[in-house]
């Protein structure tokens, strides 16, 4: 157990030395002597987990599909309202991308090997699915409840994910990995896009 | 004359080729050689042009940069409604990142390199900024018009860009780099986050 155990802190370690390396130097011109060597070990005990860092790199993507239902696994739960739950849900998505600048920039490099090897283009299929059907339950939801307007869940499930992917890839720019806008903002402008309160053309209001 | 505008046709054949390479093999696992073979050159053919693969990276690049101008230099002459200016480009926008596949995929894999060196993070920097001053001077536009809400016009055009952004990088999940969403339903989303005909869901107002 206690061996185990170790086992997979060891991996874990592996893993995230990995993870700095592909995103630092690419996943090409890293050898799993890098990786070693990032994690403080040898060759040899990187070796006796991982032959190759393709399988490195899968497993990566694993965890981390595996991650997203347990990160928001809050939502099948939820009591509150449709839109309370999106704004977390998004909140949350958000905040995760930007409180994880090395997840993230992994996702950008995954997005480049995606054209590269169908492996890899069915990891990241399999990770926007799960977050999808999560963002599309919500929303169908809300347009039940009538908060917000009629349309295709999962389409506009697929607005947002884009949204998202395409904050985290201009969150390449600093090197904190910041986003380029308030997280808030953000949510509250897509609470916009999805509202079914709409004036009615030509209503002209008197607050002109 | 004939002599240098061969030479730019050349130069516009390696660029190519090169692009080719990097989308299908990632950076640095694509050397002069491959793309020398890619555009059916020899390696000196090439190396008369380009020195490094760095070199032709740059140059691919600024001649994207350099086309945002062209391609929509028919804003600032736009005497419509900027409703209509914003619809407009933000179609041809997103038809372009549909048409020209291995530009996206281009694109996507600066995302990745951007963190790895500050001359590409800086040429991202770049290719954002034409596009955010283009798509802010419409949002602002529209503003004063009254018929977008009001708001920053900058943070508004980061929006839209990471929008396009994320789309072009889940357009790598299709082999021929088609967007995950029709691009007329992508505009109407999009108006409606800026239209100052809706209110947002979940502000609390007496329309409960």
């Amino acid at each position: 157990m206690t061996r185990q155990k170790s086992d997979e802190q060891r991996k874990q370690q592996i893993r995230d030395a990995a993870t700095r390396c592909f995103v630092r130097r690419g996943f090409a011109a890293t050898r799993l002597l890098d990786i070693a060597r990032e994690a403080g070990l040898s060759k040899g005990g990187v070796y006796f987990h991982y032959r190759a860092k393709e399988q490195l790199f899968s497993d990566i993507l694993d965890a981390q599909i595996a991650a997203i239902g347990n990160r928001w696994s809050f939502e099948p739960a939820a009591d509150q309202p449709a839109e309370t739950t999106l704004r977390h849900l998004l909140r949350a998505h958000l905040q995760t991308v930007e409180d994880n600048p090395d997840e993230t920039r992994l996702t950008n490099l995954l997005v480049s090997m995606a054209v590269q090897e169908a492996e890899f283009r069915s990891k990241l299929e399999q990770a926007l699915t799960a977050m999808r059907s999560l963002y599309a339950g919500v929303i169908e939801r809300g347009i039940r409840e009538g908060v917000f307007r009629a349309g295709d869940p999962t389409a506009l499930a697929q607005v947002i994910l884009a949204l998202v992917q395409g904050l985290g890839a201009h969150a390449a720019l600093d090197s904190n990995g910041k986003l380029p806008l308030r997280v808030d903002d953000v949510v509250d402008d897509v609470m916009q896009m999805l509202s079914s309160r709409v004036e009615p053309a030509g209503a002209t209001s008197g607050a002109n």
